[in-house]
């Protein structure tokens, strides 16, 4: 069995899973809050899950604000940051490739509070058009609330030039969120260093318990409620704290930097693979194939094929990926992505998204090589599509 | 060791240690949204869990909307009825014995919004004050927005006749939400027969992982969003669902349900000890004692003494209780909720909250009398306070 859909969700890593078995069969549960001492070492112990993550993400213990996952981390970014933006800065500035809760609350926020979503346009191999969002902030920076470009683009594994886009983002003062989801854990990235003003993680995306999380803030203040309780996270999160999805997050993000070695092995045999495949297949198109992309990502499409039939085909041989294309009543469609690419829809439905991690290689990527050949051989002479 | 502090958190139930267990050397981990068979067995279970939570619950199953516990439930639910309010219901209508995430985000929307919050009375045996509450209402309903009343006091235990509340707020038409954290998996529960609009619960309570929960809608089309995502939970909770705390949450509240004759085992226990202690200390007090109370909750007031004393005294035979005094710079004050009851501060300051569960029983409680005979004596010997 390969799974190979590591963009969608990680399994419990094998030392998380370690880490749970032991942990299960101690008395340690108590409400972090509590007045005993066993409530007091629970805290003791989240406080230090706090300073291993902030270390591996490379930003303070303080900026680190725990929650139940990145779509609760970026409701509660943007709504602090459009409730408590100024009159004058009115535009929100993203790209088409976000995921799909961007829009979702930006077009709540353009409905109720009168704000504009401006999409950057992003070039045909998947990157934001760099050149243009500068000139675009040189003209109405002053107008912009906050500005929300992802990392690290879920479909493609194509990496976003947020560095660059915090480096505008500072420079007029402009919020801005990075949704970092897809690149922690599957690529090295440092708060500090990134510029960004808000990062998010997910816990499931790095292979600690599902409905974990937290927000990096460089200035946690800015954070207005959203879930509200007491001081728990010091007032910005209420909730008793999930301290056991916590201590696997601290597991999974140490594990992740103990092992970031793997990358470069991973980056290496995804490569081949990828030769491998066009070598075999030469209609064969690895979607932003010339762009730099997480290591472990690709997205393949042949043109003529219909995506989820490779897919299925897949899974009759135990290996698990999934179609970019968003499924409507079973009519495939070219994903917004790429059709913001540009990718024809002749490719565009036809494609599928491998996605592995670190501790993955080159006998993985073998093993899918060999069953993807013979899922296009059996699928080209059908002529599914 | 006796963990006496189920009211602030449970420890993980022995069924849902051996179910985690087992799960977690599973190869079941997926996103539930995923197109492959994984994402949908995944997916499958999930829903199972639902239809056993519902059952357990009595509510349908897509009244059931999972999140991360009962704060976000609270904050979503008063996020979405006083956002929605019409112009002329501007009263918000709650209790002085509420969570503190209530007073946090009712203060908000009175700020923000312009909402007015009313607080009912509670009377000595810490219920709200029924009668009162029905002229106000009488006379003012048509103004109030929500009413806001806890089903069981986590301090004092007691149960608050929300029955009678739902059926005055369902006669004028008035959204009711009955916070049930500390009711459900302590006591008995039934979505539909309470009548109440809204309820919550919060997976840490019952035995299940923490960072978990659902929200219990008459109406689950009245929720808006404040978690943003694609379709998760209908659309009305972003995020990719947190599949093992969801499951861990079926496997408690099914426990529960097969072991619901605990609770009257444990009440029994719970007053023979009451009564002991009266008996040997006539200057005890159990706060609310004629009031009816979660079956395993004392709070047990020694005047004179420091609850806090009392408290540390107990976990040095380790035993662990909490104090239900709010302290701040280590200077122990009456709980507001005391306060609302017209407890003087000589009791105020002297409680501890013993908390147990339907596992529990005589033994248990033998167990607590010996220390708690043995702290009294020592610290009434002291006279700490």
């Amino acid at each position: 069995m390969i799974y190979a859909d590591y963009n969608g969700s990680a399994p419990l890593l094998p030392s998380v899973r370690e880490y749970l078995k032991k942990r299960i069969d101690s008395d340690l549960f108590a409400n972090p809050n509590a007045i005993h001492s066993m409530g007091q070492k629970v805290m003791k112990g989240l406080e230090r899950c706090r300073e291993i993550i902030s270390s591996v993400m490379g930003c303070y213990p303080d900026q680190v604000i725990f929650n139940s996952g990145s779509s609760e981390g970026i409701s509660h970014i943007v709504f602090s940051v459009l409730e408590n933006a100024p009159a004058e800065r009115r535009i929100i500035l993203s790209s088409p490739q976000e995921h799909v809760v961007m829009p979702s609350v930006f077009n709540s926020y353009c409905e109720r509070r009168g704000f504009t979503l401006v999409l950057a346009e992003i070039d045909e191999h998947g990157r934001v058009k760099i050149d243009q969002l500068r000139e675009y902030l040189e003209k109405n920076g002053s107008k912009v609330a906050l500005i929300s470009i992802m990392a690290a683009n879920n479909e493609t594994g194509v990496i976003q030039p947020f560095e660059e886009i915090a480096k505008l983002a500072n420079a007029q003062k402009i919020d801005y969120l990075c949704d970092t989801t897809q690149l922690i854990g599957k690529g090295r990235f440092h708060f500090e260093n990134s510029g960004v003003s808000f990062a998010v993680c997910s816990g499931h995306k790095v292979g600690a318990l599902p409905g974990t999380g937290f927000i990096m803030a460089r200035d946690p203040q800015k954070l207005s409620s959203l879930v509200y309780g007491s001081s728990q996270e010091k007032g910005l999160r209420g909730g008793t704290q999930n301290y056991l999805g916590i201590e696997t997050l601290a597991v999974a993000l140490k594990d992740f930097q103990d092992h970031e070695a793997g990358l470069d092995t991973l980056k290496s045999a995804r490569l081949n693979f990828e030769a491998q495949i066009k070598n075999q297949f030469p209609k064969a198109v690895v979607i932003a194939e010339k762009a730099e992309r997480l290591a472990g990502t690709t997205l393949l499409g042949y043109p003529g094929l219909h995506g989820q039939a490779v897919q299925i085909e897949l899974e009759s041989q135990d290996i698990f990926v999934t179609t970019s294309a968003a499924c409507s009543d079973n009519q495939p469609e070219t994903s917004q992505i790429l059709r913001a690419m540009g990718v024809d829809d002749q490719i565009g439905r036809s494609v599928i998204r491998i996605s592995l991690s670190y501790s993955h290689g080159e006998k993985d990527y073998a093993l899918l090589a060999s069953a993807l050949v013979s899922a296009y051989n059996k699928l080209g002479k059908i002529h599914s599509f």
